[in-house]
Protein backbone atom coordinates (compact mmCIF):
# COMPACT_ATOMS: atom_id res chain seq x y z
CA UNK A 1 0.00 0.00 0.00
CA UNK A 2 2.39 2.53 1.12
CA UNK A 3 4.69 1.81 -2.43
CA UNK A 4 1.53 2.27 -4.40
CA UNK A 5 0.71 5.78 -2.97
CA UNK A 6 4.48 6.40 -3.12
CA UNK A 7 4.02 5.20 -7.56
CA UNK A 8 0.70 7.38 -7.62
CA UNK A 9 2.38 10.66 -6.47
CA UNK A 10 5.54 9.59 -8.58
CA UNK A 11 2.89 8.78 -11.62
CA UNK A 12 1.00 12.37 -11.14
CA UNK A 13 4.43 14.47 -11.29
CA UNK A 14 5.67 12.80 -14.51
CA UNK A 15 2.22 13.32 -15.93
CA UNK A 16 2.09 17.04 -15.28
CA UNK A 17 5.50 16.97 -16.69
CA UNK A 18 4.14 15.19 -19.73
CA UNK A 19 0.86 17.57 -19.87
CA UNK A 20 2.81 20.60 -19.76
CA UNK A 21 4.94 19.42 -23.13
CA UNK A 22 1.34 19.57 -24.45
CA UNK A 23 1.12 15.73 -24.73
CA UNK A 24 -2.79 14.40 -24.36
CA UNK A 25 -2.27 11.02 -24.09
CA UNK A 26 0.33 8.55 -23.07
CA UNK A 27 0.80 4.72 -23.56
CA UNK A 28 1.66 2.62 -19.99
CA UNK A 29 5.03 1.61 -21.79
CA UNK A 30 6.10 5.39 -22.03
CA UNK A 31 4.99 6.42 -18.37
CA UNK A 32 6.73 3.10 -17.37
CA UNK A 33 9.75 4.34 -19.02
CA UNK A 34 10.29 7.10 -17.66
CA UNK A 35 9.43 5.99 -14.24
CA UNK A 36 11.34 3.03 -13.93
CA UNK A 37 8.89 0.63 -13.55
CA UNK A 38 7.75 -1.81 -15.23
CA UNK A 39 4.71 -1.44 -17.47
CA UNK A 40 2.64 -4.76 -16.15
CA UNK A 41 3.19 -2.81 -12.59
CA UNK A 42 1.61 0.88 -14.61
CA UNK A 43 -1.09 -0.94 -15.81
CA UNK A 44 -1.55 -3.10 -12.61
CA UNK A 45 -2.13 -0.04 -10.78
CA UNK A 46 -3.87 2.27 -12.96
CA UNK A 47 -6.64 -0.52 -13.15
CA UNK A 48 -6.68 -0.81 -9.12
CA UNK A 49 -7.60 2.82 -9.29
CA UNK A 50 -10.12 1.87 -11.68
CA UNK A 51 -8.78 3.69 -14.57
CA UNK A 52 -8.49 2.34 -18.04
CA UNK A 53 -6.66 3.47 -21.43
CA UNK A 54 -7.76 3.09 -24.79
CA UNK A 55 -5.58 0.79 -26.81
CA UNK A 56 -5.08 2.92 -29.99
CA UNK A 57 -4.40 6.01 -27.74
CA UNK A 58 -3.19 5.28 -24.62
CA UNK A 59 -4.21 7.06 -21.36
CA UNK A 60 -6.23 9.72 -21.33
CA UNK A 61 -3.41 12.56 -19.11
CA UNK A 62 -5.57 15.36 -17.59
CA UNK A 63 -8.33 13.04 -16.42
CA UNK A 64 -5.74 10.42 -14.96
CA UNK A 65 -3.81 13.23 -13.28
CA UNK A 66 -7.45 14.19 -11.70
CA UNK A 67 -8.25 10.43 -10.94
CA UNK A 68 -4.69 10.16 -9.18
CA UNK A 69 -5.62 13.40 -7.16
CA UNK A 70 -8.90 12.03 -6.43
CA UNK A 71 -6.96 8.76 -4.91
CA UNK A 72 -4.27 10.41 -2.93
CA UNK A 73 -5.03 14.07 -2.56
CA UNK A 74 -6.85 14.91 1.07
CA UNK A 75 -10.53 16.30 0.32
CA UNK A 76 -9.72 19.42 2.28
CA UNK A 77 -6.77 20.90 2.63
CA UNK A 78 -3.85 18.80 4.58
CA UNK A 79 -1.71 21.12 7.00
CA UNK A 80 1.79 20.40 7.87
CA UNK A 81 3.89 21.66 10.47
CA UNK A 82 7.68 22.21 10.29
CA UNK A 83 9.86 22.33 13.19
CA UNK A 84 13.77 23.81 12.51
CA UNK A 85 14.21 26.29 9.86
CA UNK A 86 17.91 25.92 9.32
CA UNK A 87 19.53 25.70 6.25
CA UNK A 88 17.67 22.54 5.62
CA UNK A 89 13.93 23.38 6.69
CA UNK A 90 13.96 26.99 5.04
CA UNK A 91 14.52 24.83 1.66
CA UNK A 92 11.59 22.55 2.33
CA UNK A 93 9.37 25.95 2.99
CA UNK A 94 11.06 27.36 -0.43
CA UNK A 95 10.93 24.26 -2.08
CA UNK A 96 6.86 23.48 -1.37
CA UNK A 97 5.43 27.27 -1.50
CA UNK A 98 2.32 27.39 -3.18
CA UNK A 99 3.12 23.75 -5.09
CA UNK A 100 0.79 21.95 -3.33
CA UNK A 101 -2.88 23.29 -2.61
CA UNK A 102 -3.98 21.05 -0.96
CA UNK A 103 -0.87 20.12 0.71
CA UNK A 104 0.51 23.51 2.82
CA UNK A 105 3.11 23.69 5.09
CA UNK A 106 1.42 26.13 7.26
CA UNK A 107 3.70 27.22 10.28
CA UNK A 108 7.18 26.75 11.12
CA UNK A 109 8.87 26.41 14.65
CA UNK A 110 12.52 27.02 15.75
CA UNK A 111 13.62 28.83 19.14
CA UNK A 112 16.40 30.93 17.50
CA UNK A 113 14.78 34.40 17.77
CA UNK A 114 16.48 35.97 14.80
CA UNK A 115 13.89 33.46 12.64
CA UNK A 116 11.25 34.06 15.25
CA UNK A 117 8.15 36.15 14.11
CA UNK A 118 9.66 36.04 10.89
CA UNK A 119 8.01 34.97 7.19
CA UNK A 120 10.17 32.76 5.46
CA UNK A 121 9.01 31.47 1.84
CA UNK A 122 5.56 32.76 2.77
CA UNK A 123 5.14 30.57 6.08
CA UNK A 124 5.34 32.31 9.76
CA UNK A 125 8.03 31.31 12.02
CA UNK A 126 6.91 30.63 15.99
CA UNK A 127 8.74 29.60 18.66
CA UNK A 128 8.47 26.00 19.99
CA UNK A 129 6.69 26.90 23.08
CA UNK A 130 3.75 27.93 20.63
CA UNK A 131 3.27 24.46 19.36
CA UNK A 132 0.76 23.19 21.76
CA UNK A 133 -1.25 25.66 20.97
CA UNK A 134 -1.10 26.20 16.71
CA UNK A 135 -0.27 22.69 15.52
CA UNK A 136 -4.42 22.37 17.26
CA UNK A 137 -5.18 25.65 16.13
CA UNK A 138 -5.00 25.26 12.58
CA UNK A 139 -6.06 21.18 12.34
CA UNK A 140 -2.17 20.27 11.77
CA UNK A 141 -2.04 16.41 10.96
CA UNK A 142 1.50 16.31 9.58
CA UNK A 143 5.36 17.44 10.95
CA UNK A 144 8.25 17.89 9.17
CA UNK A 145 11.41 17.48 11.29
CA UNK A 146 14.63 19.59 10.14
CA UNK A 147 16.07 19.93 13.70
CA UNK A 148 19.66 18.33 14.26
CA UNK A 149 20.00 14.27 15.18
CA UNK A 150 19.83 14.94 19.38
CA UNK A 151 16.74 16.99 19.24
CA UNK A 152 14.76 15.07 16.84
CA UNK A 153 12.82 12.42 18.92
CA UNK A 154 12.44 15.27 21.22
CA UNK A 155 10.53 17.18 19.13
CA UNK A 156 8.53 13.71 17.72
CA UNK A 157 6.90 12.99 20.92
CA UNK A 158 5.63 16.54 21.42
CA UNK A 159 3.83 16.04 17.54
CA UNK A 160 2.72 13.16 18.50
CA UNK A 161 1.26 13.80 21.94
CA UNK A 162 -0.44 17.27 19.81
CA UNK A 163 -2.29 14.23 17.49
CA UNK A 164 0.09 14.08 14.34
CA UNK A 165 -0.16 11.24 12.48
CA UNK A 166 2.71 11.43 10.35
CA UNK A 167 5.89 12.38 10.26
CA UNK A 168 8.43 13.15 7.30
CA UNK A 169 11.67 13.23 9.81
CA UNK A 170 15.25 14.96 7.99
CA UNK A 171 17.18 14.19 11.17
CA UNK A 172 19.77 11.09 10.97
CA UNK A 173 17.75 9.40 13.53
CA UNK A 174 15.31 6.62 14.07
CA UNK A 175 12.51 8.41 15.60
CA UNK A 176 10.14 6.15 18.04
CA UNK A 177 6.68 6.54 17.86
CA UNK A 178 3.53 4.84 18.79
CA UNK A 179 1.53 2.65 16.26
CA UNK A 180 -0.85 4.39 14.40
CA UNK A 181 1.78 7.41 13.77
CA UNK A 182 3.65 7.33 10.00
CA UNK A 183 7.10 8.12 9.52
CA UNK A 184 9.32 8.11 6.82
CA UNK A 185 12.81 9.24 7.14
CA UNK A 186 15.37 10.97 4.45
CA UNK A 187 18.92 11.17 5.30
CA UNK A 188 20.75 13.37 2.93
CA UNK A 189 23.73 12.51 4.67
CA UNK A 190 24.00 8.93 4.54
CA UNK A 191 22.77 9.34 0.56
CA UNK A 192 25.30 10.99 -0.48
CA UNK A 193 28.26 9.08 1.69
CA UNK A 194 27.09 6.10 0.00
CA UNK A 195 26.91 7.38 -3.64
CA UNK A 196 30.42 9.02 -3.15
CA UNK A 197 31.70 5.67 -1.20
CA UNK A 198 30.50 3.75 -4.48
CA UNK A 199 31.34 6.31 -6.87
CA UNK A 200 35.12 5.28 -5.72
CA UNK A 201 34.48 2.06 -5.61
CA UNK A 202 33.49 1.69 -9.35
CA UNK A 203 36.38 3.81 -10.19
CA UNK B 1 26.95 -3.88 1.04
CA UNK B 2 24.95 -0.57 -0.03
CA UNK B 3 23.38 -1.16 3.21
CA UNK B 4 25.89 -1.74 5.28
CA UNK B 5 27.68 1.15 4.16
CA UNK B 6 24.53 3.12 4.81
CA UNK B 7 24.72 2.20 8.62
CA UNK B 8 28.05 2.62 9.16
CA UNK B 9 27.48 6.64 7.71
CA UNK B 10 24.30 6.71 10.27
CA UNK B 11 26.85 4.85 13.27
CA UNK B 12 29.43 7.85 12.52
CA UNK B 13 26.71 10.47 12.62
CA UNK B 14 25.45 8.92 15.84
CA UNK B 15 29.19 8.61 17.39
CA UNK B 16 30.14 11.86 16.59
CA UNK B 17 26.89 13.08 18.70
CA UNK B 18 27.93 10.82 21.78
CA UNK B 19 31.48 12.03 21.43
CA UNK B 20 30.12 15.87 21.65
CA UNK B 21 27.92 14.80 25.07
CA UNK B 22 31.14 13.95 26.70
CA UNK B 23 30.90 10.40 26.56
CA UNK B 24 34.06 8.11 25.67
CA UNK B 25 32.60 4.29 25.49
CA UNK B 26 29.20 3.56 24.24
CA UNK B 27 27.40 -0.26 24.68
CA UNK B 28 26.33 -1.87 21.15
CA UNK B 29 22.96 -1.85 22.31
CA UNK B 30 22.83 1.86 23.20
CA UNK B 31 24.36 2.71 19.73
CA UNK B 32 21.40 -0.10 18.34
CA UNK B 33 18.78 1.42 20.18
CA UNK B 34 19.55 5.43 18.66
CA UNK B 35 19.91 4.13 15.70
CA UNK B 36 17.13 2.00 15.47
CA UNK B 37 18.56 -0.86 14.43
CA UNK B 38 18.58 -4.51 16.38
CA UNK B 39 22.01 -4.57 18.48
CA UNK B 40 23.20 -7.85 17.35
CA UNK B 41 23.16 -6.43 13.74
CA UNK B 42 25.41 -3.22 14.90
CA UNK B 43 27.61 -6.49 16.61
CA UNK B 44 27.86 -7.75 13.60
CA UNK B 45 28.63 -4.62 11.86
CA UNK B 46 31.28 -3.20 13.71
CA UNK B 47 32.77 -7.02 14.19
CA UNK B 48 32.95 -7.35 10.21
CA UNK B 49 35.08 -4.31 10.17
CA UNK B 50 37.64 -5.98 12.87
CA UNK B 51 36.43 -3.44 15.51
CA UNK B 52 35.78 -5.17 19.43
CA UNK B 53 34.49 -3.23 22.17
CA UNK B 54 35.33 -4.19 26.09
CA UNK B 55 32.25 -6.27 27.40
CA UNK B 56 32.76 -3.76 31.03
CA UNK B 57 32.92 -0.11 29.02
CA UNK B 58 31.52 -1.16 25.69
CA UNK B 59 33.40 0.65 22.07
CA UNK B 60 35.63 3.15 22.65
CA UNK B 61 33.71 5.83 20.89
CA UNK B 62 36.79 7.79 19.22
CA UNK B 63 38.47 5.16 18.03
CA UNK B 64 35.44 3.57 16.54
CA UNK B 65 34.65 6.91 14.61
CA UNK B 66 38.41 7.11 13.36
CA UNK B 67 37.45 3.37 12.62
CA UNK B 68 34.59 3.92 10.09
CA UNK B 69 35.95 6.78 8.47
CA UNK B 70 39.08 4.43 7.20
CA UNK B 71 36.74 2.18 6.31
CA UNK B 72 34.20 4.33 4.34
CA UNK B 73 35.96 7.56 3.89
CA UNK B 74 37.78 8.54 0.34
CA UNK B 75 41.77 8.41 1.50
CA UNK B 76 41.74 12.13 0.00
CA UNK B 77 38.89 14.74 -0.66
CA UNK B 78 36.58 13.15 -3.07
CA UNK B 79 34.72 16.39 -4.98
CA UNK B 80 31.33 16.59 -6.09
CA UNK B 81 29.68 19.16 -8.15
CA UNK B 82 26.05 19.96 -7.65
CA UNK B 83 23.72 21.05 -11.07
CA UNK B 84 20.75 22.72 -10.59
CA UNK B 85 20.78 26.16 -7.96
CA UNK B 86 17.56 25.83 -6.90
CA UNK B 87 16.36 26.38 -3.31
CA UNK B 88 16.88 22.38 -2.78
CA UNK B 89 20.57 22.96 -4.49
CA UNK B 90 21.23 26.25 -2.41
CA UNK B 91 19.99 24.38 0.92
CA UNK B 92 21.81 21.16 0.03
CA UNK B 93 25.15 23.49 -0.36
CA UNK B 94 24.55 25.35 2.93
CA UNK B 95 24.13 21.76 4.48
CA UNK B 96 27.13 20.47 3.34
CA UNK B 97 29.34 23.65 3.49
CA UNK B 98 32.29 22.44 5.36
CA UNK B 99 30.55 20.07 6.95
CA UNK B 100 32.67 17.11 5.75
CA UNK B 101 36.26 18.04 4.38
CA UNK B 102 36.94 14.67 2.72
CA UNK B 103 33.92 14.71 0.68
CA UNK B 104 33.31 18.58 -0.42
CA UNK B 105 31.09 19.91 -2.75
CA UNK B 106 33.29 21.96 -4.95
CA UNK B 107 31.36 23.34 -8.38
CA UNK B 108 28.28 24.28 -9.16
CA UNK B 109 26.21 24.88 -12.42
CA UNK B 110 22.97 26.38 -13.48
CA UNK B 111 22.42 28.59 -16.47
CA UNK B 112 20.43 31.30 -14.66
CA UNK B 113 22.61 34.41 -15.52
CA UNK B 114 21.61 35.68 -11.91
CA UNK B 115 23.65 32.67 -10.00
CA UNK B 116 26.49 32.34 -12.50
CA UNK B 117 30.35 33.15 -11.22
CA UNK B 118 28.32 33.92 -7.56
CA UNK B 119 29.56 31.93 -4.35
CA UNK B 120 26.79 30.15 -3.12
CA UNK B 121 27.46 29.27 0.34
CA UNK B 122 31.47 28.62 -0.55
CA UNK B 123 30.89 26.92 -3.82
CA UNK B 124 31.17 28.81 -7.09
CA UNK B 125 28.77 28.41 -9.60
CA UNK B 126 29.36 28.01 -13.10
CA UNK B 127 27.30 27.58 -16.40
CA UNK B 128 26.18 24.26 -17.85
CA UNK B 129 28.42 24.60 -20.51
CA UNK B 130 31.57 24.67 -18.04
CA UNK B 131 31.17 21.51 -16.94
CA UNK B 132 32.99 19.45 -19.49
CA UNK B 133 35.82 21.58 -18.95
CA UNK B 134 35.74 21.52 -14.81
CA UNK B 135 34.54 17.96 -13.92
CA UNK B 136 37.85 16.65 -15.22
CA UNK B 137 39.58 19.88 -14.21
CA UNK B 138 39.19 19.46 -10.29
CA UNK B 139 38.78 15.81 -10.84
CA UNK B 140 35.32 15.61 -9.47
CA UNK B 141 33.35 11.67 -9.35
CA UNK B 142 30.45 12.67 -8.00
CA UNK B 143 27.61 14.32 -9.04
CA UNK B 144 24.33 15.94 -7.29
CA UNK B 145 21.40 16.69 -9.15
CA UNK B 146 18.65 19.20 -8.27
CA UNK B 147 17.61 20.07 -11.34
CA UNK B 148 13.83 19.71 -12.41
CA UNK B 149 12.37 16.43 -13.63
CA UNK B 150 12.23 16.93 -17.28
CA UNK B 151 16.23 18.08 -17.36
CA UNK B 152 17.29 15.40 -15.17
CA UNK B 153 18.28 12.49 -17.40
CA UNK B 154 20.31 15.21 -19.85
CA UNK B 155 22.24 16.09 -16.74
CA UNK B 156 22.97 12.59 -16.09
CA UNK B 157 24.22 12.04 -19.52
CA UNK B 158 26.70 14.84 -19.11
CA UNK B 159 27.86 14.12 -15.89
CA UNK B 160 28.36 9.92 -17.08
CA UNK B 161 30.22 11.00 -20.29
CA UNK B 162 32.47 12.81 -18.08
CA UNK B 163 33.43 10.34 -16.35
CA UNK B 164 30.93 10.81 -12.66
CA UNK B 165 30.77 7.32 -11.26
CA UNK B 166 28.02 7.92 -8.54
CA UNK B 167 24.85 10.54 -8.75
CA UNK B 168 22.33 11.44 -6.07
CA UNK B 169 19.11 12.82 -7.59
CA UNK B 170 16.89 14.59 -6.17
CA UNK B 171 14.59 14.83 -9.38
CA UNK B 172 11.71 12.86 -9.66
CA UNK B 173 12.55 11.34 -12.63
CA UNK B 174 14.02 7.58 -12.82
CA UNK B 175 17.34 8.15 -14.10
CA UNK B 176 19.00 5.62 -16.86
CA UNK B 177 22.96 4.98 -16.51
CA UNK B 178 25.41 2.44 -17.42
CA UNK B 179 27.25 -0.18 -15.50
CA UNK B 180 29.33 1.08 -13.20
CA UNK B 181 27.47 3.85 -12.41
CA UNK B 182 25.82 4.21 -8.83
CA UNK B 183 22.66 6.29 -8.64
CA UNK B 184 20.53 7.25 -5.62
CA UNK B 185 17.11 8.81 -5.71
CA UNK B 186 15.38 11.00 -2.83
CA UNK B 187 12.32 12.19 -3.77
CA UNK B 188 10.84 14.66 -1.32
CA UNK B 189 7.92 14.92 -2.81
CA UNK B 190 6.62 11.75 -2.98
CA UNK B 191 7.70 11.14 0.87
CA UNK B 192 5.40 14.13 1.80
CA UNK B 193 2.60 13.29 -0.19
CA UNK B 194 3.15 9.53 1.44
CA UNK B 195 3.24 10.67 5.32
CA UNK B 196 -0.23 12.94 4.46
CA UNK B 197 -1.87 10.10 3.11
CA UNK B 198 -1.00 8.01 6.27
CA UNK B 199 -1.99 10.64 8.07
CA UNK B 200 -5.11 11.12 6.71
CA UNK B 201 -5.73 7.41 6.95
CA UNK B 202 -4.37 6.65 10.73
CA UNK B 203 -7.35 9.23 11.82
Amino acid sequence: MEKTIGRMSLYRRLLLDIEKRGASHVYSHELARVAGIGAAQVRRDLMTMGFSGSPSKGYHVADLIGHIGTAIDPPEQQRVALVGVGNLGRAILAYFHGRRPKLAIVAAFDDDSAKVDKVVHGCRCHPLRAMSEIVPALDITVGIITVPAESAQDIADRLVNLDIKGILNFAPAALRVPPGVFVDTMDITTALEKVAYFARKGR
